[in-house]
């Protein structure tokens, strides 16, 4: 198979641990015989310095011609959040979210067994855990308007949603759940929010489509505290940009370390793949970043394109080196092994 | 001391948990010669049944002139969240909140020794928390503009802030830290929205101040995190009225069971006390609900009224009730105890 990914370090840690994702891709590119062509684009902070934009038109132009993105990180803290918006890393993200159409973010959290004791959760609590969240991502308060009055004492967001928004992301949550546990969680905040209320209309008509599917409700509060209590009752989590965001970033600590969840980010026509966790840049430069986000994000990427073996494959790797304690330092205080390390375990498991 | 404290038990579980508060502040009462006179109101599900309105007149005339409000819980899911707004429990609740003025809502977060190992997080993570929530209660998109266009396919909600919104929250909090371990974390989401980005600019300016007041901030995804992997990291933390939401009950998992959880609301001239917990209907007359979150609230009230010694009577009969594991099943499976009995050795002890 042939692959055009445009690869987007950015910044902090990013590039040190997309380096190891294109390793591993790479490694598979070699065994199984596929040609991944990567072809290099600024975002973020790095962008801000080389051309004044956290987007440049130039990354966003590849971006709209390839098979697939793939995303480090952005984010430093010399752009901070008073800065106009072209000069902060995250307006770049958003933007490219927005240009891509790329309206759904998943991220699966099924911890690794041999992580299972890492978590803050008791092992009782991780074990056997298994669910996704989709995170609704082009729309909601993330993108809705924002005011601020003349003398600089009232400001707002709107939290906006259409059918349309809601029933392209819900039709996908729903068969996701077809192929898995068929239960589907809406989270909203319907008692309050007109907003939910749209969500929780159209989920249920759209539900009807779906008879297979068992739904169910909860409340954005009561959300926050069962994904720490009862995890294990989750198959498929459906929710809007904003509470998707809260939670998938809290759901992280079921898998021990937010250093080994992926995500993939899906649009009409583009899609792209991005570890969850930040840049993190007191990290950068140190080889302490845990690359497994990175590395997972290149396997959702294979198996996205079909070559489950191959995704497979990289997912071993990764396993192999937790049984093998080859981790970085989130993972094993007392760790011996750096970024490349471990990028490298992986890579030549493949 | 005499004090006039309207009750609004509410539904579900309400009646049940507050009988066993007015208990403790009858025996209170009786030990330390106060007089402390009860009058009991209608609101939420079992308003709706007998007045037609969520927040009868009577009662919110009641409220305004009582010195302090004890509130049980309310929500009934025959009427859901399609109903309209007047026929709907909680908004009986948001609208008692915004007609009393109660613009901070304070959560404590300290996990009670005899339950470190009923949470589900590990024993490392909980122990030795001591943290409290401020969270603003009477605006952000709880209270914004509400939409819903004619053909009902776009909805949405406004989240506004005002300087003087966070202005005297923000002195509450900050003067609440100067009494503690003087460190308050502002959790926002200041890198996307613009309201956030007020709550930021205002706190810093009145931080000056508070000089000894060390001020930090977090994002809410991060902070979701935060509260899990490493919630001893807090001392008073200040948030938004849906973000305090969300994470104030994602934090109760850290004292075990939200079964424990008191807290008061304040404005200029009122204050409520209520139970974190919602009125869970399916445990309604069951003798099964915890009702030491509405005694702590009871506790609570008696410390907000400088009655410190007797707050801190009522605050050891939990404890000893603990101790000796007299504890509804929410803390102990094998409990032969139920919401009764552990009132009645709370108030015995008093
Ligand atoms: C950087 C930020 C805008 C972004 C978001 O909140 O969407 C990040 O937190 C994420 O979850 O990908
Ligand atoms: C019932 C509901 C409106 C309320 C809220 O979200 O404010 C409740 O969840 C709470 O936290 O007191």
């Amino acid at each position: 198979m042939n692959l055009k990914i445009a690869v987007l370090s950015g910044d902090g840690i990013g590039p040190e641990v997309i380096l190891q994702a294109k390793k591993a891709l790479y490694a598979v590119g070699v065994v199984y015989e596929h040609d991944f062509i990567f072809e290099d684009a600024l975002i973020g902070a790095i962008a801000i310095d080389k051309t004044g934009s956290s987007l440049p038109e130039q990354t966003l132009n590849l971006c709209l011609n390839t098979d697939a993105v793939l995303l480090g990180a952005i984010g430093d803290p010399k752009y901070g959040i008073d800065a106009a918006a072209n000069v902060r890393p995250e307006q770049g993200l958003l933007k490219l979210r927005k240009e891509l159409g790329l309206f759904a973010n998943i991220r699966p959290l099924k911890p690794f067994k041999g992580l299972l004791d890492v978590s803050p959760l008791k092992r009782e609590i991780v074990e056997g855990v298994d669910f996704v969240i989709y995170r609704e991502l082009t729309a909601g308060i993330y993108f809705g308007e924002k005011k601020l009055n003349e003398s600089g004492t009232i400001a707002s967001d709107l939290c906006e949603y259409t059918e349309d928004e809601i029933t392209r992301i819900a039709h996908l949550a729903f068969q996701s759940a077809q192929k898995r546990r068929k239960k589907l969680t809406l989270v909203d905040m319907a008692n309050v929010l007109e907003s939910s209320r749209l969500w929780r209309n159209v989920v249920k008509k759209i539900s009807a489509d779906y008879p297979d599917v068992a739904l169910d409700f909860l409340f954005a509060d009561n959300a926050a505290k069962q994904i720490v209590t009862n995890p294990k009752q989750f198959d498929v989590v459906l929710t809007g940009n904003l509470f998707g965001d809260i939670l998938s970033d809290e759901a992280s600590v079921i898998t021990a370390s937010i250093g080994v969840l992926a995500s993939v980010s899906i649009g009409e026509k583009h899609v792209l793949f991005e570890p969850v966790h930040g840049s993190y840049p007191h990290a950068k430069g140190r080889n302490i970043a845990n690359p497994f986000a990175a590395i997972l994000s290149a396997a959702m990427l294979l198996e996205y394109f079909g070559l489950t073996e191959e995704a497979k494959k990289v997912y071993e790797g990764v396993e192999k080196a937790i049984e093998y304690n080859v981790v970085t330092i989130d993972l094993n205080p007392d760790t011996k092994f750096g970024t490349n390390e471990v990028g490298e375990f992986v890579s030549n498991f493949i």
